[in-house]
């Protein structure tokens, strides 16, 4: 019901398309034709995933990823490539393992949390004690788990948003924190995994000083089986990661420099680190393919697009750093920044878009509105996130907008060895640089200025 | 339309069943419906999966087993438990990684192929020869593979029936020996997988001499992406397996002996061996499961039944051995067995059954198929396989049925971590529960002669 109310609103507002946006609408429908069928995007996250694979930051091919970066920019024709060195903590997992020693021995499948620490030499062995949710394990008090590995098996809902990661998310992150303080000598979690798979899913935790690692959700599954048998259950817990409180580490940027208002700059892109287990196909080679293909695209027509456009491939946002670092270093430039964007959720179609406050009546946004007509994307309220490697130009008062992605599987992979290229379909991955490009086309080539119209509609 | 036009043959079969027979009928029906409400199956596969795990044979966990047999049968109330040994070459996968050192490093996910070579210690690194198909590769001449590690990466077709195993399995049994032949000191295939996931899937192969291993099916198209690329790809492996010619191993037996005929045995049973990466929940935990459920379901009427029905857990059915075993031990007796059959093909719903050549019409036989008519089997053609534990019996001339499960997902799990209790739906296994009780119920309380029919059929 709502995407035909919309559909039929957004056709009724064609006819009203001011005489001189009417340009921008052809352009912006014949260039997001062309991104349909455009192979750059795919080509990209297929070049990430092969030629560099996995690359958590403060590894060997991070340094990799960085010059694959410079490289494909420089190829595909971008101007001013750069890089923007930066240092940042890194975490890197050490071998790792972890078993039932008793009573039923079996191993079991685990990946280390970030950040976590590592166990003592020959590994920690200790009796369980399982929450089925991590309410209940904050609601232990103060050194009722002394002793003890703390496991919480809550299960992560599906949502086409992605809305039950967010939920969850507090039982990955702080998790080993609240567990330390009720005494806890080590952490397990079930995944945030929407899957069913024995792949568990990695990610970052706040330092808690006791070693953490999720668990595939089958292995929680057998866990909460054991446990129902009323006996002690001893786990033995090894895991050797490594802590470099000072890594190095590089934004890799390139742009395509507007004809006329070359400072004013439209900053998108995607992160270039990932996860170690998979390639980091969906998270997020993907985000760093439609940000580069898109950018390219909307300056493919003979007259070069009259504001700068900039693709920004972050280099720290897993274990975070990259969005702080390039906040920092573009303080000065933040109140010339006409939008941001970050494209962060996989590689799933966009089927809702949020623009800045008191646009979307502007002739450049209703031009770019109407180009999607054939995409059927929604048009939806305020944004309100813009991506991790954005958050601090926002907080400085950036315009940003959110294009919102189905997610619906995006949990199935995200973080676990499953995050890898034929996971992706190319025909939604080309709809998301169909969007991408009317966007950088339109407000490129108009002057549309955000922070104005949402003084405006206050 | 098939199904249609045999559910209707079913129906006009109903009025034509003999007085005789209609006590059977009504039994049997009445046993369906006790066994789909039964828990039996589920907690047998929850409790071998749970308290014993992975059990490769010449493991500790296969003795677990063992004595996890012995119980379970005693438990479920079976008369002349007893363990049957015999011994049998075992494999055991050890440390084991796989990665391409160049020209763009990344680890790949593996598992050794089951009686593969050890490689060399420190590994063996050379460059890949890659086939999208296995006729690609027995077309080499001898020696084309020299000094190579042979991949190929052939897909699995999904099925049914499961058909698309049978017609690829020889890329993995006998691949490695083929390779060998051609020069090759490696091999490598895409798993023998109709899933997507990042977790390889093992099985036996033909010993080869040379080190093999499975692909997931995520790295066997991550090589083909490099190879794609025209440069020369090398990869590094190490297995450390080792390889115990004489074995001990078991099968374990439990019986509910005949009222009348005891020495007219009914066999059946499941593996009760796995492979080690999964819990061994459908290969095979499920037939185990199914097999013990339904001897005890069939014998649960005041009346015991007149012939025996004995169950079988076989043990060693991946790395064979068991079937060859029991028919050897039992060879003096296989004249007086009156039906055979195995349950190995996981825990999807029986969708047809192929019964004893000639016997379809027996009022016995009429019986048990009027008893299905709610569960909506179809009633096929003459049986081809009965199952690895017991195709030594049929040989020596043991009549034998195939209960067809619906294979459709078993390949996504099979022999992989995957193969887990979450993945079996308690109301599917219920459902095969119901069709051996009502069959072992009805052969178990006639004078079915499958022999003779066969015979008078010709």
């Amino acid at each position: 019901m709502r995407i035909l109310t919309l559909l039929a609103a957004t056709a009724l507002l064609l006819p009203a398309v001011p005489a001189a946006a009417q340009s921008l609408t052809a352009n912006a429908a014949a260039l997001r034709d062309k991104a349909l069928a455009d192979p750059t995007a795919w080509n990209v996250v297929e070049s990430l995933t092969t030629e560099v694979g996995p690359r958590p930051i403060g590894s060997p091919a991070m340094t990799r990823a960085r010059d694959w970066g410079v490289a494909t920019l420089t190829a595909l024709g971008f101007e001013n490539v750069h890089v923007e060195p930066f240092t940042t903590a890194a975490w890197a997992r050490g071998e790792e393992s972890a078993e039932v020693v008793g009573p039923w021995p079996q191993k079991l499948h685990i990946l280390g949390l970030g950040r976590s620490a590592p166990t003592p030499k020959g590994g920690l062995t200790a009796e369980i004690v399982l929450f089925r949710s991590y309410q209940e394990m904050l609601d232990q008090p103060a050194g009722a788990l002394k002793g003890r590995i703390a496991v919480v098996t809550q299960k992560m809902m599906r949502a086409q948003d992605g809305a039950g990661y967010g939920a969850i998310n507090a039982m990955r992150t702080q998790g080993p924190v609240e567990a330390a303080k009720r005494g806890a000598v080590g952490y397990l979690i079930r995944s945030l995994s929407t899957d069913d798979t024995r792949l568990p899913h990695a990610g970052a935790a706040q330092p808690g000083g006791i070693p953490a690692a999720a668990l595939s959700t089958v292995d929680a599954e057998l866990l909460e089986h054991m446990v129902a048998r009323g006996r002690p259950v001893t786990v033995k817990l090894q895991m050797a990661s490594t802590f470099n409180p000072k890594a190095e580490a590089w934004n890799v940027v390139g742009e395509i420099r507007g004809s006329e208002r070359p400072d004013e700059v439209i900053v998108l892109g995607g992160h270039l680190d990932s996860w170690d287990p998979g390639t980091g196909a969906i998270d997020d080679a993907a985000g760093v393919a439609i940000a580069t293909a898109s950018a390219r695209l909307a300056a493919s027509l003979p007259q070069r697009p009259r504001r700068t456009i900039r693709v920004v491939m972050w280099g720290s946002e897993e274990q975070t750093g990259s969005g702080e670092a390039y906040a920092a270093a573009h303080k000065d430039e933040v109140g010339k920044m006409v939008v941001v964007g970050e494209s962060d959720l996989g590689a799933g179609p966009i089927w809702s878009l949020s623009l800045p406050k008191g646009s979307a009546d502007h002739p450049a946004m209703r031009a770019f509105r109407a180009s999607l007509a054939p995409l059927k994307v929604i048009v939806a309220g305020a944004p309100r996130f813009g991506g991790s490697d954005v958050e601090d130009l926002i907080k400085a008062g950036a315009p940003f907008v959110d294009f919102n992605q189905d997610a619906s599987r995006y949990f199935d992979l995200h973080h676990s060895a499953d995050d890898t290229l034929d996971k992706i379909k190319p025909e939604e991955l080309a709809q998301n640089v169909a969007v991408w490009t009317s966007f950088l086309y339109t407000v490129a080539n108009s002057d549309i200025d955000f922070r104005a119209l949402a003084k405006e509609a206050k």
